[in-house]
């Protein structure tokens, strides 16, 4: 290669992923802001989910990746009977959109926190619901990994989000 | 690290995101096969763009990608200015569904043919849009970078395309 070392190469790799997941949150928390609370009840097309599901459901998937990545253990697990096993119009009662905004903004700063401060050997640790056996057999079970994932089911549900506005 | 030297690392961090693009690339055409005829042309919310104008941008999308990674020369260029530069329902003539689904077809297969047999080193070359000095300045603008925007794009509007079903 001619300008890299592996390692450099490693860094520079890892880092791109980071910003892809900063990237797509960083448009999701713009959007999530500018919702009326009118507009975030509102389905994103006729019949299908709300959008205080959809917060609801991505703040309860970053809490978990937070737990799969070591970075802390789950804050919101009340959540997940609610937004995550659970369709929308359920009967469940859900909380305000404010509190919602308030675990969003929480969740992703405990991200931002951490995201930064791994080193490319670290992303390439096993995750944590994941055994050493079965990590053993199969290395693409790690972090970077679950990030990899988390950052395309994010950008999955913004492209509904935007429907709102 | 414990078990990976940097190139072993290098290579499975590459690997982990030529997969997500083939994840969801095959989630896109798994989606858009089982489409009818009635189902492509609807909104995939009042008011919003039609399946069809999505699939025309993303079969335009992907074939400028092929480009920017120096795979091949662009193949349809003729669908730019119909589903890029213009909105939907601009008022232009749009191919026939049955042929936009084979110039999807036609574009995966040689994204499939490449992306796999590219190093991670070639990921790491600069695209053919940016200039060899912008390159030194930022070795972001890379080749990976492009597949890793691409990847999100492609789920933001699958995120979209489920809407039709």
């Amino acid at each position: 290669m001619s300008h890299f070392k592996s390692d450099e190469a490693l860094l520079l790799t890892t880092k791109l992923y980071i910003e892809a997941w900063l990237l797509s949150n960083r448009r999701l928390h713009n959007l999530i802001i500018k919702l009326s609370e009118e507009e975030i009840y509102k389905e994103i097309s006729p019949e299908r989910n709300r959008g205080i599901y959809l917060l609801g459901h991505l703040i309860s998937t970053t809490d978990t990746m937070i737990e799969l990545l070591g970075f802390d253990k789950k804050r919101y697990p009340e959540l997940d009977p609610i937004f995550v096993s659970a369709p929308d119009k359920s009967g469940k009662i859900f909380p305000d959109f404010e509190v919602l905004k308030q675990n969003w903004e929480k969740i992703n700063t405990v991200m931002l926190e951490h995201i930064e401060n791994m080193s490319p050997e670290q992303w390439l640790e096993k995750h944590a619901s994941v055994s050493e056996d079965d990590f053993k057999k199969d290395p693409t079970r790690n972090k970077l990994n679950v990030l990899i994932s988390r950052t395309n089911h994010q950008n999955y549900h913004l492209g509904q989000l935007v429907l709102l506005l």
